[in-house]
């Protein structure tokens, strides 16, 4: 498989993880498309993701991997947790995590209040719960506004709903410092990736500067890899990749 | 959102835990189906999965994790870097957690040679090494044969590829020691979930032996929840359901 991380044309780049907090994850019941969603906006942003957790409702785990990701990356995502019910407890982690009060948010309470006047719907103890988030936390402006999201030191608190997930990740995407973005080259080849691994791993070895990664795939009972070239040189990465074509048109 | 985990109904039950080992997920070149597919199999076999990661084809992170999830948990299930090309380390990283030597197994190597027999080919020192794993390791064997995964210890070493991922997860199933099945009933309501909060918390509060998740959903633009009892005591989990059809009935 890949060694895309490891690469030296890619070291000095901002990191980022994940932290998916979600029993529906967990049991089956629904499946997990918000790290694909963000980690395509990383890559392209120049940001590598590290590694992701899913991990359930748990207290205890949610802090721990929190202080643990905040200390090793640049920046960390939290997905889940931030809704209505007692269940709910992402805010409240993160909160004693960095040893915050966990308190009312004035400017999220007034976007919620605003949003249910504007339904014919009142506040209750359950929708004001959500305005809740530690304190000196800055709040994530997406639109349409809705649940509310925030950032604290370098966490950013998500909703997990998909939708809203990702307008929150369009708005950060907008204003996070970026890191020196990386292109990449694809080559679908209909060859198994054991036929091709020597010649592969030559090529690799001649450019360290270009990382490569190789990636099998079944189509119609065949066997295919999928080739990929990533460098920050453009031009190098435009002749390797002449280089690799060339190779593979020999099989 | 749920906690599911955390009611006194399910303790004592089988506990697993995955490990996507690939930098493809990471980039968001590809999207993990492969947790989705096991955590679906081990709810319905009554084994809890209580944790998931995704890192990078990295030796250390590989030995950490595994070492980790190994003790903590009763099930391990890594997914990837077991192919043909040199930055597939997951086997020799496993083999050096558990201080094993890692060497060629003469029954994967034997049914590897009979693949490419069959197709005409030859192998290569790639496809050999396929064949290496820790020592001891019990294959995995599985229909139809390909890539060779194993079991040692604790730990199912397992193909990322999803269709081979979902053939070697099938044959394990047939085997692995189950939990105490847990059944679960669902009821979807076109209510947001900060307007049903308050009622639901009571209904777990009344009935702590049932597990209670909520998870929000928008659809066509409307706020929905779908709301999930869990509970291995399934005449208990009926009753329970329809005091909650009954509850939401008066919305």
């Amino acid at each position: 498989m890949g060694n895309e991380k490891h690469s030296p044309s890619l070291q000095n780049r901002k990191t980022a993880a994940i932290i998916i907090i979600g029993d529906e994850i967990l049991s089956g019941r629904t499946l997990d498309t918000n790290t694909q969603f963000i980690a395509t906006k990383l890559t392209n942003a120049g940001i590598d993701l590290i590694e992701t957790r899913t991990i359930g409702d748990d207290r205890s785990k949610i802090k721990d991997s929190v202080l643990e990701f905040s200390d090793k990356y640049d920046y960390v995502f939290t997905s889940g947790g931030i809704g209505p019910t007692h269940d709910d407890i992402t805010s409240e982690s993160i909160a004693e995590a960095f040893n915050l009060k966990y308190t009312r948010h004035q400017e999220a309470y007034d976007i919620l209040d605003g949003l249910y006047k504007a339904r014919d719907e009142e506040m209750n103890p359950a929708r004001e719960k959500m305005s809740y988030m530690p304190e000196s936390a800055e709040l994530i402006k997406y639109y349409p506004p809705g649940a509310p999201g925030f950032k604290i030191n370098n966490v950013y608190c998500l909703a997990g709903v998909p939708s809203i997930f990702k307008s929150m990740v369009e708005s950060i995407m907008l204003k996070i410092d970026r890191g020196e973005v990386v292109r990449s080259k694809n080559l679908d080849v209909m060859l198994g990736e054991s036929v091709i691994a020597g010649d592969f791993d030559i090529l690799q070895k001649k450019y360290p500067q270009v990382s490569m990664g190789s990636y099998p795939f079944i189509r119609e009972g065949a066997h295919g890899t999928s080739l990929v070239l990533r460098s920050s040189d453009y031009e190098l990465l435009s002749n390797v990749y002449k280089e690799l074509k060339s190779i593979m048109s020999n099989y």
